[in-house]
């Protein structure tokens, strides 16, 4: 097999002992870039949600469903790329209170989660206010991490 | 409702008419931004799985499903954002042969898709073997987009 898709990313990914969650062996600054690499995709997919709710784009159910489980998926990626190897990096916002208040950080994962699964859920039932109203409140979840864990 | 999040890549994914892959309203450079970052996922969770086929890092087949259902929403998302709008972008390696050759992108996408899919079945079954070999036929498809499609 050729091997030249083995880049930085890939190379750094595959250390000594892969766990499920723990990354601690993929260099710091690949993992700053991975967990901003989430939210640049999340702003993809949640941005026409937030159309729609705010009435600036056409309601499309289709829309919804696909975005919806497409942040199912990316919601749960982020996370074990904070790790505290990443602590002394430059290229990022994240503050220290992730690692200081790590339950409140936790929390905050899990509000955004619980909210992702209530719009995955308002989705497949195609209720369109019901969509609306659950983008907003994965808005919300993102505002409160945001606020305590991201520099402004 | 708070707004900050609407930041430039939310607000460009606003756009009018927002279609299911129809993403030409949102600013060339935000599209490119947005398929490397699908890039650099993909390279995460790729990379263990080439870990385990390798012999470099100990079979888990947990982390063999997890990594293939995120594969499986991954490689769903970069394509749209290959639109034609963003052939003038300078900060990519994507090849013209994108848009002259779009049967043989399209062609490229589906081999990924289906690699993938066998990817996920086989971690499904828990068949390390399969699982090897699929990641295997995974990075074939990767490289062989790549080979046509991406500049040195």
């Amino acid at each position: 097999m050729r091997k030249k898709l083995l880049s930085a990313g890939i190379v750094a990914a595959v250390g000594a002992g892969v766990a499920l969650t723990a990354v601690a062996q993929v260099r710091p600054d690949v993992q700053v870039k991975q967990r901003q690499a989430v939210m640049t995709l999340q702003g993809k997919y949640i941005g026409p949600l937030v159309g729609m709710m705010k009435g600036s784009v056409p309601y499309n159910n289709d829309v919804a469903v696909r975005n919806a489980a497409f942040l199912d998926a990316l919601s749960q990626m982020p996370w074990d790329t904070f790790s505290e190897a990443t602590k002394g990096e430059s290229n990022t916002k994240a503050l220290p209170a992730i690692w200081t208040n790590a339950a409140g950080f936790k929390k905050d994962q899990d509000q955004l989660r619980s909210a992702v699964g209530a719009l995955n859920a308002a989705a497949k039932s195609g209720n369109e206010a019901n969509v609306k109203s659950a983008t907003g409140e994965v808005l919300k979840a993102c505002n409160s991490c945001h606020d305590e864990f991201r520099a402004k």
